[in-house]
């Protein structure tokens, strides 16, 4: 049986990325938009997620929070999705889920709070600069459709909105590589429902920080 | 046919975690270490992990990096280890896998370049204070002997080695929950092993930054 799925976000928020995984899982679910605030907040929300942010997802008693966590549960709670490679072929599709998840996201962080690495700190840290996070993931991209294999995947979704969004909102140079394998991903169906259902959102919540 | 694996490390290296990982998964490897600096950007090097560091995996043909995905690949590769959770309940699998990754070495970054998050940066870097990352992950192991079902996984592994190691070099509180948790993890017989081949090594190699 077909168990419920509620999804947890903000139309200003990492989301957006579950938001458009849901759309290729192709399966109902319920959309709870919250407002940043006190909305993330209530003891009832807190149960979901603690940490008081959005986004999660509760799939029947199953609740999965972390933007990248939620798009590899859902590749594999649904299999008849196609969007996990087999558990045997997984090294690209993890590796590049994870190093978004965890160097792009801490490299850019300290950027935006106005920390250039020394040489120290860049050891320490195991992150890398900024630029060498996007030496790197151009690399991966160049000449590829998909990041993790001959099929689009969950990963392609994180990964691609992670790109996707750092180049409209300048944070990261629209490199030629970058371009293209974004210019292939945004047209897909599921993207553009996606999208459309966030921004028809939008209108209902402030921005954040402003 | 089995193939051959190579594991890139260095003895203070996050490598550590792949090494435990590896002696769970008891399959032969072999173990390159590498020192901090030039032996970490050759282009041969580089060609397996072009952020140079360490730690990396080559099985097969078959590049892996981030000690996250690498142990996350293993579970996969590797079933009859069985250190991965049913494909159908991975939620709280891949939550904490995500949740440390991202978050928690996000949020501690920050903190050991010096910056106390405002609450405008809170909001738009969605990894936390360090306090709250600790909060949610100490209810997350509090009265469970694996944080991730039933059995041991991959994400004890991960995890616990983030918590050991956080209350051995002082950058997180020695909690109950912490505590217990982790005295289960750290007699676990593949962790021994792996941390007597570590010690073994690390007078072969400079200490980092000293």
């Amino acid at each position: 049986m077909q168990q419920d799925i509620t999804f947890y976000t903000n139309p200003f928020s990492r989301g957006g990325i579950v938001h458009w995984m849901l759309e290729e899982v192709g399966v109902p679910y319920k959309v709870e938009n919250l407002a940043y605030g006190d909305a993330m907040k209530t003891p009832d929300y807190l149960a979901i997620n603690p940490m008081g942010k959005v986004p999660a997802i509760k799939h029947g008693s199953v609740v999965v929070t972390e933007a990248a966590a939620i798009c590899a549960y859902l590749a594999d709670a649904f299999p008849e999705a196609k969007l996990a490679p087999p558990t045997t072929e997984r090294g690209d599709y993890y590796r590049w889920l994870f190093f978004v998840s965890g160097p792009w996201e801490a490299s850019f962080g300290l950027r935006s709070c106005g920390i250039e690495m020394t040489p120290e700190q860049e050891l320490e840290l195991g992150c890398g600069r900024p630029e060498r996070v996007l030496d790197v993931l151009a690399a991966a991209v160049r000449d590829r459709e998909f990041i993790a294999g001959e099929r689009f995947s969950a990963a392609d979704v994180y990964v691609g909105s992670h790109i996707g969004w750092g180049m409209q909102f300048g944070t990261i140079d629209p490199r030629p590589e970058f371009k293209q394998y974004w210019q292939r991903l945004e047209q897909r169906p599921a993207h553009q429902r996606s999208l459309q259902q966030t921004e028809a959102a939008m209108p209902d919540f402030p921005v954040p920080g402003q």
